[in-house]
């Protein structure tokens, strides 16, 4: 289904297939599941969830923007590309989500709430904002509220669309729907600040990345803020209250409890 | 409807509004009128073309891609705002163009066939892919093949998609909506042939940027590569070429056909 010129197809792949936890493709599936949904059906928003997901490393990783070399133990894409194959392939992939949605959805009223739901999480209310901000963030002036914002736009929004796209995938109803994207916005959130104690303590090599960077380069980092043992609290909080929420879904919800408890056991 | 930090939708803003032709959003109206549909119906499609016609702008006019510092007579968004945001007001209004198509078309599943065709002409099939192509054009081997392949994708997809969506947004159709892709696609390369003839000929006064800039910088250019004169018959052989498609929809289509004719005449 994808087509296109060979070079970008390639830098598209490259990015695409290095790896990576595939966190938001797995709790797609998850919250489908949960909700009784089948992982055909599920699987179309799983992808397109990395594809937005890998447009933004792609994008942040760039010279004009993080400026970063490695990513999951890679040169990152513009290192392998050049600049302006690895602004196209960005480019291509968030495209190419929407599309996808659309193309793989059979039924078009859900395939295009899909893509309202996804835009929005992605764009300039979302992620795309949270980036926005985090390039005028100022680490001196050191809010802790403004941190938290940039966190939940920039990566809490697109972790709560993945666990909707879920129930939506499934046919959950609303209020089933909204409750997993309130899981979603407090595991994504406890998830950045697990993240960010990961930046303050961990090492190159586990990670595959440079860390203590988020200091160096003056970037939001909550743990650096408020300390890691509150930032610890923090996440640990929002991690029980993300399972609160899964409460009415019953024992189907058991996995995406657990994977709740994963993201803060990686931070200890 | 449009929401994020006031940084990035100043960014957007200024791109959108910093005028140009609204060729594209001209063309989804037109051919929605050809078709007997009501203009309310075809402006989200507009609006839309018109955003994903300005992002496309605003990362070629990049450092990294064509590097220009003027467009449209004024500063490139990335002298205005920084590479940084100008690669997020970009990214933003891309991603805003599927949001509008999917929360103003009322119909589900027409919404969702646009999304499908709005994502199919911008992505790597289609002008993403042409200005990969672009990127890699080797002007010494001064392929004409080449080049028209570079214009098809890079400009023609576009507007062809925006016929097309007007004849969707009307309800036309498939045979109709097929003859005013084809409409679009013929008048899509005779455009970006007169725009190659105009940087051939064109003064920087009249055009608002640099001109005889795609020989120094080695772009593709039909006209460069086949001559002005040659350039100009294939450019209005295209016109007729399209203004006949249009036959099927008689006296409707007169100002698709007028518009048709006033692409050429811009570069005599």
């Amino acid at each position: 289904m994808l087509d296109g010129p060979p070079v970008l197809l390639r830098a598209m792949r490259y990015s695409l297939e290095a790896g990576g936890k595939r966190f938001r493709p797995a709790l797609v599936l998850l919250a489908s599941r949960a909700c009784g949904g089948r992982d055909e059906r599920a699987m179309p928003p799983a992808v397109a969830m990395e594809m937005v997901h890998t447009f933004s490393l792609i994008h942040d990783d760039l010279p004009a923007m993080d400026d970063d070399d490695l990513r999951r133990g890679k040169p990152t894409n513009h290192k392998m590309f050049g600049e302006a194959m690895a602004i196209l392939a960005g480019d291509a992939l968030v495209i190419f989500a929407f599309e996808l949605l659309v193309r793989s959805v059979s039924d078009g009223v859900t395939a295009a709430r899909m893509v309202g739901e996804l835009a929005q999480a992605s764009g300039a209310a979302g992620m795309t904002g949270g980036q926005a901000l985090d390039i005028e963030f100022d680490s001196q002036a050191g809010e802790v509220a403004t941190a938290e914002r940039i966190h939940l736009l920039k990566t809490a929004a697109l972790i709560r669309c993945s666990a909707r796209l879920g129930g939506l995938a499934a046919g959950a109803d609303p209020a089933t729907v909204d409750g997993l994207g309130d899981y979603g916005r407090d595991l994504g959130l406890a998830f950045q600040i697990a993240d960010d104690l990961l930046d303050l303590d961990g090492c190159e090599q586990d990670l595959g990345k440079r860390t203590g960077k988020d200091e160096a380069a003056g970037k939001p980092n909550y743990a650096l803020l408020v300390g890691a043992e509150q930032a610890r609290r923090r996440a640990s909080a929002l991690v029980d209250q993300a399972v609160e929420r899964l409460r009415p879904l019953g024992p189907a919800a058991e996995p995406l409890a657990l994977l709740a408890r994963f993201v803060i056991d990686r931070s200890h």
